[in-house]
């Protein structure tokens, strides 16, 4: 099963499509950023990530998406800018085929770190010893992408069977 | 010249596809709402916007497009939710060519009734007035669209000389 975890925003987007393997085992086919020059006007900066999104999503066909959830307690300008970069990913995630879960930002600490208040470095630490890298992903919005790939990860056998015991009428 | 005025919003998207025709007269080429269903999940009701929309741009091919700009005195979460639909409003507007440009309600306002403080019945009747419609348009999304795109042609005249005054070294 492949996952794409990408955290959304205007300035930087990260992504981190991760591989669950036979066993357990994990692998890390691709991440980074997106990055869009701020010497651009806002409807050409969300183009320009719209169009590499859409790109990086057609080269690995990943079947889930995990997108960061927004948080509802930064302040409003905040969140416009955030809900911009979010809306066109949610959007070109859905049409690329994909399944989309959201999860929040302490759901992902908690499934990546075993604990929901857990500072950034420990997650990235928990991402590079998940993943078997060298060091952490960089830059670290990269590194949340790939956590969110592996809360999906981590969260989607259990859904599933949920789901299933659901159907067969076991609850 | 072809503009469009687009009021973004995830349930309901207004458009209006509005022309200068020669001697400053107008035509209403096309006007409307995107609805999305809330019975489908946040990223699928946001690809359905984005592919409506794509599909309308590829259509009518127009020059310039006038998007509603975000209010920051609404609350956090429909900051969010509307930031998402008017992120992908922009993206999709650049990736298809056009100018965007972004008014606020009270410019919207201001052009259309002459005031910035015109009520909703005002502006709508502005609309029917200045197209020549036998109603304001339906919904009032649609005329908020429309007047998105009046204002556009309204100011984009001036905007053109200002630009040219300061490439000619007038200013």
């Amino acid at each position: 099963m492949l996952v794409v975890g990408i955290d959304p925003g205007i300035a930087i987007t990260g992504y981190g499509f991760i591989r669950l393997l036979a066993a357990g085992r994990l692998e890390a086919v691709d991440y980074g950023v997106i990055r869009t020059d701020a010497g651009m006007d806002l409807p050409r900066r969300l183009a320009f990530l719209h169009q590499q999104l859409a790109q990086l999503l057609a080269q690995h066909r990943p079947e889930a998406a995990a997108v960061e959830r927004l948080f509802f307690q930064v302040n409003v300008r905040t969140a416009m800018s955030v809900g911009q970069a979010s809306g066109l990913v949610l959007a070109e995630a859905a049409a690329a085929g994909c399944e989309v879960v959201q999860y929040s930002p302490n759901q992902v600490k908690q499934a990546v770190a075993g604990d929901g208040a857990a500072d950034k470095g420990q997650v990235q630490r928990m991402v590079q010893a998940l993943l078997g890298l060298p060091a952490p992903p960089r830059p670290p919005d990269a590194a949340d992408a790939a956590a969110l790939a592996l809360c999906h990860l981590a969260a989607a056998p259990l859904a599933a069977r949920v789901r299933a015991a659901v159907r067969g009428g076991a609850w």
